[in-house]
């Protein structure tokens, strides 16, 4: 098995490379990339359903959806955002960075403020790939469970945002939401956490909000380095 | 990239010599060997903590849970199981048949009925990994939305059964049950389907059942192979 090993850490080196590649083009074009993450379910499309028209069309969005199979998630998007890319993985259980680099040249990133990558439906092998984002948005439902931080802290750990999506299916009786916070508070103290509902709006404001700050920090930490 | 692909190759053939291994060490004990494979939070541990108290004490299961980290699932049901064996596979979103070899020796086989081994929550790569069980089940929470046997077929279409778990969520407004039956029937027409809910007791007869039908065949199976 050490020779799978050897061969995984120059699959992770090499994707790495790539993702820096990418982060590169996306700094040039003044553009965030947000590398969404969470388990098959967890409101992911939901998500950007609400938020790519929320964000407007001074600050349009452009989405490369990642999926087995299907072309489905791309589908539900593909009339709000200016411009989606389905990646079909196959057997693969995540993105690598270099499809997303091979889909770059088709996409107008000059024309939008937000790049959303939606990930394959995984909890796990995800969080391992560096795409090149700016930011990693990790999702997190309620149905899911309250013990979900512990058990699959990769993500959690490496997430700059988590949204605890389908919030109003919470209840309180079955679901203890403190485990929730201890346990990101352990992992990963900086990382923001926003209760989620996009049925019924909750926690939309506050999202919103953040990845309007993620753009200016990043927008303006782009005119600083140029000045330099 | 190349290179990697033939590891895989490697690492898949290597897994499945041992899984054949690992599947005649449960036929000669004459216990029926149960690989449950779902997203994180579909209700596997609970699904254990109601099936094997349910099985009874002439039937008595061993439990082994693969998780990340924690130990959580396996103290979950450790007071209904004879034994109970935890994997920690650290970065892996899988077990491998190996793991459950090296786990065998410790365990009681021929005084048990039932060995469930509770997969890692991820519904992609486990369906690529026999570890030798007898039966493959699939649990997909109501939760998780109506697309998914579709944009996850590598799984379903390996499914001895599948159960449509927390279907005391159904909202059939929201929800569309029939394309759930139909992407079934397309991927795996000969697969069980069972609505489930852990919470209001729907299925579990009809999966009590099954189980013990399973149980029949594989030990009937076995005796009429001892004769021969």
């Amino acid at each position: 098995m050490n020779m799978k090993i050897n061969v995984v850490k120059h699959v992770l080196a090499a994707n790495d490379l790539v993702a820096t590649e990418n982060r590169e083009v996306f700094r040039k074009a003044g553009i965030l990339a947000v590398n969404i993450i969470s388990s098959p379910g967890s409101g992911k499309t939901t998500l950007l359903e609400h938020t790519i028209p929320a964000l407007g069309k001074v600050d349009p969005s452009i989405v490369v959806v990642g999926d087995l199979q299907t072309t489905r998630d791309a589908e539900r998007v593909s009339d709000k955002a200016i411009q989606v890319t389905q990646i079909n993985t196959g057997m693969s259980c995540h993105l690598y960075a270099n499809q997303i680099a091979e889909s770059l040249p088709g996409l107008n990133l000059e024309k939008a403020g937000y790049l959303f990558i939606e990930n394959v439906g995984n909890l796990v092998c995800p969080g391992e790939f560096d795409l090149g984002e700016n930011v990693k948005v990790i999702l997190l439902s309620i149905p899911e469970g309250d013990d979900k931080v512990a058990k699959y802290p990769t993500v959690f750990r490496v997430a700059d945002i988590i949204l605890l999506t389908k919030i109003d299916l919470l209840n309180s009786s079955r679901y203890n939401l403190q485990r929730v916070y201890d346990d990101i508070n352990k992992l990963n103290p900086t990382a923001k956490v926003i209760e989620f509902s996009s049925l019924t709006g909750q926690g939309m404001e506050a999202w919103l909000e953040w990845l309007q700050t993620q753009k200016q920090q990043s927008v303006g930490a782009q005119a600083k380095f140029v000045k330099e």
